[in-house]
């Protein structure tokens, strides 16, 4: 058995209100960690899972980390190589904060590592985001590209992973808050209707092109008339207890923007510095705490590592 | 009688495949010129108009020149101000090109010279696009901005004015064909469904992103892969008469992409170089001369200029 390598990969917020399945940033803090060494028995096998309340399954096929580590193997002719994991979370899972990312993310940089780097980090991007694609159905990366390359990402196309590195101003902070209600991923794209108004994608194509432009330009007026979601907001705000009252006072204590972060339940708010950033973090709390709601809060700059060898 | 001002004003391509009513741009060769001056009289008239067929009206509400002054006059608290105006056209109009932005935008610079500049160009805008709203019924940007101030202008919201330059790069021209059949506008517009599928919208977010940010990186790839229209192009390519056929020619000589100019008839198409652009307008109006239909071509750099005092 060797020594192994130990993995991190951070959680992230998707969507960005106005990017639906096409914009995901990275944030420092939480995120999983994921050890991985060589065995002698072919295949991968999970030995140890932590922090996870019991919640995630063992058995390869149904765990991301697993999948994705078993997809990288199968592409590079490794089918005999053999690789055990421990998957130590530090991150809230099922929050809408990038958990299954963050796991698959881990495990493809953990078995490069492993087997000497084969790979550069951008070709890993497809097997992570194969091993999500297990705990959230849509093959999409909106979670997983920030989570391994870090910063902001745009995905022009899912399908092909044709995707973008957008710039970050100085001083764009961003809080999130995990409120400790229940919102799965698969009844939060349910509820979502299949069609839209015309008038609604030209609005939401507005907001999305003007926070790209605002990120370019550091205009951070811009980036808050942009952080506006006209589609997708509406129609879940209501799986959130208290959703628009954490908006308001997010808005309130200088939120330049402020909607649900991928899936929900988590909330998040950018800003243009880090004091506002932690008054928004208390100003959201709160309100959730008025409510008799717990949360947890993570206050940090825009991640622009993603996935690193600890 | 004062001497007067002559300006004028480029034609102008709208929506580029994925920005439907919030992209345009300004083309080199055709536009309208305006002539103005002062007069004893008090309001608005327009004195004479020439290569319009005689089919643009001498009635100032229902002229969009003759609108867009006026409201630019009432703004300025100058009722009481004689304007004659004479109208130009060389360019098509009818044609999906800006010819109604055009006209606006050569009436509210030119009583801006001759009422010596009391506003700048930016604060003009609002003014032309009331003006061209008496033809095309809608208050939107996406020809007046560009024929304007020049560029490829992204607009936030219409609503709002909320306009922004995105970069060009160098090298990137522009292949514009206008078919001698007749669109109108409205009809253009009436035709589009109200609703559209949540895929459809992610998809054209995904490749407005890409277009946005393939001209900040001067990414031509990008840019080609982004240059598509999956929501408006196909409502509207049955009202053009061998619409597909020229598309593929374009795409076939080198185009980045090729789709619908504004509401049509005028098919455009983007390229990395002026000889590829030269080789796309050959190819364009070799499938209209098959067809039987006259057609004029216009091959150009994007117009970074917009609307000038001649």
């Amino acid at each position: 058995m060797s020594v192994g390598v130990k993995v991190f990969a951070p959680a992230s917020v998707a969507n960005l209100a106005c990017g639906y399945d096409i914009l995901g940033l990275a944030i420092d803090g939480p995120g999983d960690e994921i050890i991985a060494k060589q065995v002698d028995k072919a295949g991968v096998v999970i030995s140890k899972i932590s922090g996870a309340k019991g919640k995630l399954p063992y058995e390869v096929e149904k765990n991301t980390a697993g999948t994705a580590a078993k997809k990288l193997l199968e592409f590079l002719g490794e089918d005999k190589f053999g690789i055990d994991i421990e998957i130590h979370k530090r991150m809230p899972f099922g929050s809408g904060l990038g958990s299954s990312a963050a796991s698959a993310c881990a495990a493809v940089m953990a078995v490069n590592e492993v087997l000497k780097r084969p790979l550069t980090r951008r070709e890993l991007l497809p097997f992570a985001v194969l091993g999500e694609q297990v705990a959230d159905g849509a093959y999409h990366a909106d979670n997983v590209a920030p989570s391994l390359m870090g910063g902001i990402i745009f995905i022009r196309s899912n399908k092909e992973l044709d995707v973008h590195r957008v710039p970050v101003p100085k001083g764009l902070y961003v809080s999130v808050i995990y409120p400790h209600v229940k919102v799965l991923t698969k009844d939060s794209r349910g509820i979502l209707g299949d069609m839209l108004k015309l008038d609604q994608h030209i609005e939401q194509s507005g907001n999305l092109g003007g926070l790209i432009l605002g990120l370019y330009n550091s205009n951070f007026d811009l980036i808050g008339r942009s952080l506006r979601d006209v589609i997708i907001e509406p129609q879940r705000a209501q799986l959130i207890p208290g959703f628009f009252q954490v908006q308001e006072a997010a808005l309130k204590a200088g939120a330049l923007g402020c909607s649900i972060s991928g899936a929900g339940p988590s909330i998040f708010a950018l800003s243009a510095n880090n004091l506002i950033a932690e008054n928004i973090g208390v100003a959201m709390q709160k309100v959730f705490q008025d409510l008799k709601i717990k949360s947890d809060l993570f206050v940090s700059e825009i991640n622009q590592t993603g996935t690193y060898l600890l």
